[in-house]
């Protein structure tokens, strides 16, 4: 959101497993992410973060610029938007991707081998990525952006755990044309662009992860 | 929220796990709740119903009627209620809500026993309870109601899934007074009063359940 309203940001590293009390102090759940903005109290969650920042830009926008309105404009658009903010921040995160997250990113960090039902859970989440996939080439078919016509907060939250999946070698683009184009326009971005450049230490790309043309 | 505004509606039971065409053809998520208005599409989960709500009341408020204002009136108040209603729709819904539902309530309703685990599951749910308790001893310590003097959506938030867990007999409140306090208060409510007679067949909740003075 930041990027898409062109505001500069500082970023901190935070391993929030480490349960660190000053991180602790700024937010009390121990989870990112967390927004520290001058002149306002710590923001807190995405949820909290996106909605103040989609309120009013933090910072003047450029005039004459075309407004973002990453909510939607109306009413009904915005109910849209936050149907598919929760699906992607909290149904497929809980399906897939923070399940692959704690399988192939976690032991890196943490040095423990991933638990005893790996396999299991591993098959569970690939299978069940095929159907989130399904259901954004379903949204990108009928749609230009998968809200509707315009770019919102639901393509960046589909778009943020997409590029985590990507990342991790994942998503079987073939099989989602409707799917790909989507997420090929939204990597051309330049607040996109910026996110692809961040790396796990230890544990690099593919070469087509930050590709347009993957 | 509706019983908030005072707002009737007609409620529907509706099964989740049966994966009803026709529900899933309401909202394709396969969650609840959904919220169906006259002259609007449907609302689909409860980020989406809630902020729609809070927008703008969907019925006219009776005059001279104190307005609720259930987000909060100003930007970082909102941003407050929105960390605390993720908390506890999200953090302690994982953490101990859908975790206890599903070991104690779900086998009624599909006959299947709950998973081998149960054990282990159980107990790391009640430990997980306690903190959440202290959290809303903490809050309440400190302020009228949780997110700060008015009520707000983080109240009915908490309350939503506290009182889950106090009909599945697991809030040992004598440990958290300040907590205590603030369920009597929010259970005093109208709105609360009417949810509070909702039953689920074959559970019955303990003798306390809808007692005021519990």
């Amino acid at each position: 959101v930041l990027g898409e309203h062109e505001v500069e940001v500082e970023l901190v590293d935070e391993r929030p497993w480490e349960w660190r009390p000053a991180f602790l102090a700024i937010n009390p759940a121990g989870e990112l992410p967390v927004l520290e903005l001058d002149g306002f109290a710590s923001l807190c969650g995405a949820y909290a973060c996106s909605e103040f920042l989609c309120e009013r830009p933090v910072v003047p926008q450029p005039e004459p610029r075309r407004h973002l309105q990453l909510l939607g404009g109306g009413r009904e658009e915005r109910a849209e938007v936050r149907r598919l903010v929760d699906w992607f921040l909290h149904k497929m995160d809980r399906e897939v991707t923070a399940e692959l997250v704690a399988l192939k990113v976690e032991p890196i960090y943490t040095g423990r081998p991933a638990p005893d039902a790996q396999a299991d859970a591993m098959r569970a989440a690939r299978y069940n990525l095929r159907y989130h996939l399904s259901y954004i080439s379903f949204l990108a078919d009928q749609r230009r952006w998968l809200a509707g016509d315009e770019l919102s907060l639901a393509d960046l939250a589909a778009a943020a755990g997409i590029s985590i999946l990507d990342y991790l070698d994942e998503v079987g683009w073939e099989d989602f044309p409707a799917a790909k184009a989507w997420y090929q326009r939204y990597k051309s971005r330049r607040a996109m662009r910026l996110l692809l450049t961040d790396r796990i230490p230890g544990l690099p790309p593919p070469l087509a992860y930050t590709d347009l043309d993957f």
